[in-house]
């Protein structure tokens, strides 16, 4: 088979191509960041390409509209080389690869006064957050080890674990061949003065010594927190001497070419021989250079690393593993393992120092995975009486109830609309996204505010909640998320995908097109609110409580960064309780593996999280479909649960 | 520096040595064994060798005969080439490279019909020793996976070990990465039905499930019992699912070449940069010698073999795995390390599985090692109302004093003589070597036994103990050890050295001239007999109990198998108390090392009896040097202490 030459514009990259391979599978390969939601299937027509010269074969033109085949619009995914081509990859369809900067005090804080005051407590100072031994999972310790004589014969490492004892109220410990080589030597030349590097790893009940080096080093040594996301990674540094997080990188998973979803990369693992290696190389390749990048500013090495945990959920720790996750999809969904003990980081494939431990936090089910485990930590709520609803949104729907006594979770497939994908302008929450929404009655005015301030070029999932949330308050759209026929405005219109509604006229846009949302992505939207509000529902009824029962509700995750509470609740995604009781954690889980580096007592509260809580398979029973089909209307088919709404 | 050639006879070997190297040095290096106690410091004569042709230039003719001299004898450690040389080495200072075979179940037995019992069931039945789970330092163990549904969704690991628990009992286990990254595909091909591998490792708090594999596996796997002596090494191999050992052999440690006793080793690792290294490379060679021969003539994969216990005093574990051994012999004689976790056999050089576990039993003090610990597991006695004592003597005696209650222990310095060492024709308990002495009233007859009953060529140590007892008991010695003058007979002569009395005449031994012993051994034997009564004393002293407070006396080790315990107790080396209460136990080391290979609790039991027993520093305080200096008598100076001598 011929290889064919292509020249990607306008960056003018070269990838080969033979007539079996899509252009897509060349540029991914290739290293190309293209979007692709549907992981390449022609379904989610991210990666649409403009062919400038050469000629290819398209399967299918997917969900391209006539517009856009008129101006020679193609899914890279469906179309195979015939020749040497130009091709040319829209501002829209590359997968964006700036760094996403994060504060280290990010924006967003509480959404309500209430509430956030744990949190802080517990993210600030882990040591308050129990008793008893509270060390880093890596540590260095100075000793001033007892000198033998004979009254006190002890072996030298007998001697070095009476100290660390003593000083930590460790009392499991273990040394490793390499330091009892160097151990007496050290010990008398530096006059019994050492300091010792001690690092727990998950699932060894022994702390092990790693190291003893002579005198007191003053060295810093550091632990590096990771939120492994399906659509982002962030890392956190931390001084594990003084808790403090030095440096926050995120970036996009390199794994989002292959789909947005971990269903879609799930089966690329089976449909490619290579898929999961692929995958597992290419998150790997996305922490090392988080990695690599605060090594830099932080001027540290990047073997002063010596510790990592990460959170993920259960199918993104599985592929950071090279875990097999095929039956993490497949009834009964069972996956290969939730408690995963630590592997070093040379096994792991980081690079930092090489025998480190990596840990990933212990999840509880295929939909459940350590993040919520992290999230619940942060949240406080394993140990507090008030009742706490947990709530972390993205493609899934994580949700988790309960109290000090009891803790139940549910995952609800809430489709890609809150994070802008299924949608024709929906983005991520990024500049130039509209994440504000105000229409007045009938739609003779809109506003609406972006991130950053610039002209709107999409809309984000908070942007759509607020949109349909005021599209049905100000009349236009009825309960079902159907066009109110007697309302008539230019915004109105029909397209040959049936109605929609322009939020922004293409002159005020950041593109060249309007920014539109259609009869059907509402109704998408309704269904994906349907769904979290139906799982929230569900967990009441297993445990038999009513809405109102709910003391608290932390919203964790991205998405919940830019969300307006009131219009969610409007449009009966969230329960209709006072706006006091919610309040936002941002992300709760690199929070919580920044926790599970600093202290013992979080690491063995996470264990005991994951333990302690249930997991409600929705697709058991009927209780969640009655609950989704009764919530596909704005806001409820039972106007008695959303007594705000009902007042208006 | 020329490099000279040297022709070694009767063997033909082929040397090389410049005029810096010792020839000792050099055929050491080249691996052709040669007896050298002192480890080449030219004071023991072991390394004699005749010079035909060439050369050399020697040092001192240290402890040479005047006849040895006449006859062309030279020290190899003395020598150094000046030409090229044909070197003879003579019979007697070949270090005997052939095995040392052991029956499975080992001569010696009960000396008396007393005491033994207890042995029996711990060595045969180890699962009785405790109650609660008793598992093998590595099992396989077929399972049947409940498989997973919408009822029972938990993970795959965790259905594993759901069953692991319920049939083991083990609560702490952790999966490698291996297992976890093929497990969902077995599980699934297999049916659920699979054999699971479980390795425990000492230090590692948790249990490793290091294989899954398909079906169930009926192959065998072995575990190996090491009992890593300073003169002798013996190794078991143990059928890990019956039980039964199926193999056993011994060797020489190859380590003696470089000297007889731990101290001349560790200060041969002084001595030379590559020292520590030599001696770790030798004695790996000498265990893995027995791996092969093991898995040869069991006609078994050496990778069958998936865990290894090795029992040792603490040089020989410090040296085994590399480890300074300096501070041992220095004040306040401190070890690196009594409890040494599991290394990988990989690590510790053994041609086994090279992911096994190889641990060494935990020791309590630099001269009271895991071999004495293992000892006091096999004796019975850390668990037992009766007072025990438990005697081990090689170069070093170890002995151990104690009940279920408490445990005391000691070690003296008893010389090399009961290994037949430093006396000029003592040699180690091997065939030809005189085990018994009978000498009728004033020397008239002498009986010697030799073991193999062949023509005596030299006297092991509990011949010299017989041959002691029996020059006091006829007379022909004084309580002293010196020669009684008025006592005339032709086998008491004077020589070069002092007097001597003629054990056998060359006519009828096995070798060319009259095996003797002189008043100086004779005065050696004294004293290493006096340091064993001393410790012994001194023990009882400690905790303030009388001789007759002892209920039973176990004698451990090689030395032990052909001692006479009525001529031991008659020179004053052994308290005098009933013989009934005298049991042998054999290789306690070897036995001890087997027991933790099969049972937990065993294991425990080991780590409880390091963990209880003191050790008693001789060289603090005076009592031992009082205690010795009264022994130094025949057989004591207080006569009230050996009642049966006084009745006669
Ligand atoms: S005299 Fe040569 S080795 Fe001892
Ligand atoms: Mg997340
Ligand atoms: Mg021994």
């Amino acid at each position: 088979m011929p290889n064919f030459s292509i020249n990607i514009i306008p960056d003018h990259k070269q990838v080969t191509a033979n007539e079996k391979e899509s252009l897509y599978h060349a540029m991914v390969v290739a290293g190309i960041p293209l979007k692709a939601s549907c992981g390449g299937k022609g379904t989610c027509s991210d990666c649409k390409v403009l062919v400038r010269e050469g000629k290819v074969e398209s399967l299918t033109t997917g969900m391209l509209t006539e517009e856009e085949q008129k101006q020679g619009y193609m899914l890279a995914c469906q179309c195979f080389a015939q020749s040497n081509l130009v091709v040319e990859v829209p501002e829209e369809s590359k997968l964006t690869e700036h760094r996403i900067v994060l504060s280290n005090n990010p924006a967003g804080g509480s959404i309500a006064q209430n509430g956030d005051e744990r949190i802080g407590i517990l993210e600030e100072e882990p040591e308050r957050a129990g008793e008893g031994p509270d060390i880093p999972l890596f540590k260095r310790l100075f000793l001033k080890v007892p000198e033998p004589s004979l009254d006190d014969m002890e072996d030298d490492i007998g001697r070095v674990i009476r100290v660390i004892r003593k000083e930590t109220g460790v009392e499991l410990l273990r040394p490793t061949l390499n330091v009892l080589l160097t151990l007496p030597n050290i010990l008398r030349q530096a006059g019994w003065k050492v300091t010792v590097s001690l690092a727990e790893g998950k699932g060894y009940k022994s702390v092990e010594i790693t190291g003893v080096e002579p005198g007191h080093i003053e060295q810093k040594y550091y632990g590096l927190a990771v939120d492994i996301g399906t659509t982002t990674v962030v890392a956190k540094l931390v001084d594990l001497e003084s808790g403090q997080t030095v440096g926050i990188k995120g970036t996009y998973n390199k794994q989002a070419v292959y789909g947005d979803d971990v269903i879609t990369r799930i089966i690329h693992t089976n449909e490619y021989p290579d898929g999961l290696r692929e995958l597992r190389k290419v998150v790997v390749e996305t922490i090392n250079e988080l990695i690599e990048d605060l090594a830099k500013e932080q001027r540290i090495k990047q073997t002063d690393i010596r510790t990592v945990v990460c959170a993920g959920n259960t199918t993104m720790t599985h592929l950071f593993l090279g875990l097999d996750p095929t039956y993490i999809r497949l009834e009964p969904y069972t996956p290969v393992v939730n408690n995963i003990p630590a592997v070093r980081a040379s096994r792991a494939g980081l690079n930092v120092y090489p025998m480190a431990w990596v840990q990933c936090i212990t999840g509880v089910a295929s939909y459940m995975g350590g993040d919520v485990t992290a999230g619940v930590l942060v949240s406080g709520m394993a140990f507090a009486e008030e009742l706490t609803l947990f709530v972390d949104i993205g493609t899934n729907g994580e949700m988790v109830l309960g109290n000090k006594e009891w803790l139940i979770s549910c995952a609800c497939s809430a489709g890609p609309a809150f994070e802008g994908g299924g949608i024709r302008h929906g983005m991520r929450a990024m500049r130039g996204a509209i994440e504000k929404v105000r229409i007045s009655p009938g739609g003779a005015k809109v506003t609406c505010c972006t991130i950053g301030n610039v002209p709107p070029t999409g809309i984000c999932g908070s942007g759509l909640i607020d949109c349909v949330a005021w599209l049905y308050k100000s009349g236009i759209i009825d309960r079902s998320g159907n066009f109110v026929s007697d309302v008539k405005s230019p915004r109105i219109r029909d397209s040959a995908e049936g109605k929609e509604f322009v939020l922004v006229w293409s002159e005020k846009a950041g593109r060249f097109t309007d920014i539109t949302i259609s009869e059907a992505e509402i109704k998408n939207l309704i269904r994906s609110k349907a769904a979290v509000y139906a799982g929230i529902r569900s967990m009441l009824q297993m445990v038999g409580l009513p809405v109102e029962a709910i003391d608290r509700v932390v919203i964790a995750g991205g998405f919940g960064r830019y969300i307006n509470i009131r219009d969610a609740i409007d449009i009966g995604m969230f329960p209709d309780i006072p706006l006091e009781k919610y309040s936002y954690v941002g992300n709760s889980s690199v929070k919580g593996a920044k926790l599970a580096l600093l202290s013992k007592k979080a690491r063995d509260m996470l264990e005991e999280i994951a333990k302690k809580m249930t997991y409600l398979e929705l697709s058991i029973g009927n209780t969640f479909m009655d609950e989704f089909v009764s919530a596909l209307f704005i806001p409820h088919t039972d106007l008695g649960l959303f007594p705000t709404m009902q007042k208006r």
